[in-house]
């Protein structure tokens, strides 16, 4: 399999109320698009995220970060480009790239730990950790 | 005990992530404003919002509506006003005028209804409709 | 021209960010999906509203209330039906339908005022005038 | 001067709309709160951003990141301190300690860079050089 086949591909248009005075939008809006991206890799790979949820198992964001290349404007549209870049037995780093048509508009990195109900640190069972292969 | 007793102001301060391209604050940053509003109201009639719903006990907002009369700009220091206008069994509806010293910004309403863990409405204990009156 | 054929429907997938600890989308995010739905209304009659906005013009919420029916939850697929319900000379008002499949999510409605930059009201030029016929 | 001195303190409560299905603050909203903090150091130093962004000079964030150390759950009173870490010619850096009493919430950073209404960057002007001194 080629790595590409791994990433997806989420398609956004900025909202109005996720841009601000200076026109363009919040940097605090592309953590919720990437978490947009997430949802989409998990179902394209058969991962049931409401499911892990109800079964008790979480997947907080511990660390995140965006570096910021050029501005979206209200009503542009996006693609999202999101991979999992790294998984180990209780962890999960995710990548995205964020592109309007050829222009990087923003690259970012979410760091993500599986607990349970009480916020403790579990392991990957055996499927998800397949799932979740980069 | 004068109506005006019955009132709780909150200070608000316009954040720079809740103004939009028009450089004013989004309309619907006001509902988040007065679910705020709702807690300061809570808290100061002595009722812990966070621990009836660990008893099973939800207040969702069944209709919201909000008329804006002047723009809210970023950095600007706003008062909320927050009332009760009325209690029936099961339902509870506030009130919120939001004003930037004399100026009123906007005025609007939230009615609410108790419901336990499943959605099913439920009435409100004695003790809980003794704090919600108006 | 039949009436439906004057509404545009609009495609929304319920965030994570956007729900609450209820575990349904918060009530605020319905405003900002009535938003999308008026974006792609107006892209849809040939209304670019960013050009609109830097030739002056903006198109300020000046009443919004919305009616929750039965909760959204995270990943669920909505479909948002928005439509002009009346247009005067200086007004318009949009109303909102938000359905997951046939089942009713909520209803709502945003009336809606034509300013210069500088807040007063305008009249709709006349080809704008006839983009926003009901 | 004490280096404390140069801090500045921001006191939060956890909104029920930024809190999440996992019951705790949605990790996007940290960098709302980031944002509040930052507003908080300019009025303590003098720096009126509004008037700033009027006359032409600009502070986007160009990278940011935040690393999560423990949950903050809805109606938490939480203390934010933000300081200016790294002043040069076009750029800033600012920190970020969430603290709830003596127990860290999360630590992050924003990078900023000076530009022009068109996105040019440009360099301090002498008296905002002093005020961003660490």
């Amino acid at each position: 399999m080629e790595p590409d086949a791994r990433e997806v591909i989420t398609a956004l248009r900025v909202r109005y109320a996720e841009c601000d005075p200076m026109q363009v939008a919040h940097h605090s809006a592309y953590f919720i698009w990437f978490e947009a991206g997430r949802a989409d890799l998990c179902r394209a790979r058969g991962i049931d995220y409401t499911a892990m949820e109800r079964g008790g198992l979480f997947l907080p964001v511990v660390e995140a970060r965006c570096r910021y290349v050029a501005g979206a404007h209200y009503d542009e549209e996006l693609q999202l480009t999101t991979c999992v870049s790294q998984i180990k037995r209780r962890t999960v780093r995710f990548g995205y790239r964020l592109m309007r048509g050829d222009q990087l508009i923003a690259e970012g990195e979410t760091y993500q730990m599986l607990v349970d109900a009480n916020g403790r640190p579990r392991s990957f069972p055996p499927e998800l950790f397949e799932c979740f292969q980069p």
